[in-house]
């Protein structure tokens, strides 16, 4: 599996995924799965993907060549006009590439392909927008609702973001809410593993206003994961006590 | 969906089980899932189900059943030598309750039937012990390494039980315990719903020592609930702040 998740903030946005893939217990790997794109002072594409992990490389390698083929510019995620028609675009292309592979391999193949993809980014003259594209190929809005997605090993994790989020947060708490949220899953779940890649993407910044690979010898997650026990039980303690009538 | 727990402690066992049934989210009903057997004194039987409420329900009804009918005591929970020969009988009815109802349905029964069951008992000059009874008809008890067990809607509550949990806790710790993780895990998803139902076993007692139904309106949940968002808060805002290096 695969731990994703993808931020609205006032500020901007924020992004973080795990790395590992796995088929079967005895078949490990890490792989990178937040990927972006940037012109400076124009916009930035940022998708993160969970599922079948050849279909997400397909994804990633096709949107990756487009816009490396200045022939083929018009496809390009860097041409596109908005951020919904760059959604419609992947969403098109995730759907095509799981059929391709369902259709060569039979009933077998139901299901086995599939994949979800968060997609983030701001276009100049734009708001920063979040999606959430389904292997279907269509996709949803993140609103003031909804504020967050989350894709691959979400439940573990979700509980605290669904009690510490708060849209005019800081990027440092948001960040500090992502690495408790995965150290959570990380410790409940073996299909989620480190490094995790992290990214900031500030309001009107077109660029990644910071990027962090956290290894699990990472100082500052150590230390969110050994006081966050601590804080837990702390605040388990601070409750009121269950009365037990006999 | 559904959501239970049991723990073995050193004190003793602590059950929780909640009360939402669904088939679509437009067909919701509540059916008690924790059922026990006493014979004060001498032995405790609890059993909690997760799954096809006909399957689940059928079991609960045989057990039941065979408990009144004096003929057949030889059959009966209360007669068994000991919880491991409890664990396999149950274990066989609820094999056999599933693939009755799956050969009656054909291929499109497959997978439809299914349940899980936990069960928690003590039998006098025996120790208390926990088991989780797979659909297979097999099943594992907890040892000092996984010292509890969930059913249904696991994840969300999991991380806090992960850390939260102590083989010398009090039975109001624990209690307090479930209460929190069922807090998260109904706050996250619908399929799991109020109210819960509680026991705790205490270790020689035969007897559930203290029951509750918790509804809704029960005032100590409604003040775990609003305090626990308030103390994760607090513990957030008390671990260390993460810096932004641009």
């Amino acid at each position: 599996m695969t731990y994703c998740v993808g931020m609205v903030l006032e500020k901007g946005l924020v992004l973080m995924s795990d790395t590992r893939t796995n088929s079967g217990v005895d078949n490990i790997s890490s792989f990178r799965k937040m990927f972006h794109w940037a012109v400076p002072g124009e916009r930035i594409i940022t998708v993160m993907s969970a599922g079948n992990l050849a279909t997400t490389q397909a994804v990633v390698s096709q949107l990756e060549e487009r816009t490396k083929a200045p022939g083929e510019r018009e496809n390009s995620l860097l041409g596109m006009p908005t951020m919904f028609t760059v959604a419609t675009e992947i969403g098109k292309l995730l759907r095509e590439t799981i059929a391709t592979q369902q259709d060569a391999n039979g009933r077998s193949g139901r299901n086995r392909f599939t994949a979800s993809i968060i997609l983030a980014g701001q276009i100049a003259g734009m708001e920063p927008r979040l999606f959430l594209i389904y292997p279907e190929g269509n996709f949803i809005e993140a609103s003031s609702d909804t504020p967050f997605f989350q894709i691959g090993e979400l439940k573990y994790g979700r509980p605290i973001i669904l009690r510490g989020y708060d849209r005019e947060m800081s990027f440092e708490d948001a960040v500090k809410l992502l690495m408790v949220s995965f150290d959570s899953t990380l410790k409940a779940n073996l299909s989620v593993g480190m490094p995790l890649d992290l990214m900031v993407i500030e309001r009107d910044g077109f660029t990644p206003s910071h990027t962090n690979r956290i290894t699990s010898e990472d100082p500052y997650f150590q230390e969110i994961s050994s006081s966050w026990g601590d804080a837990l039980r702390t605040a388990f303690h601070s409750l009121p006590d269950y009365r037990i009538r006999k």
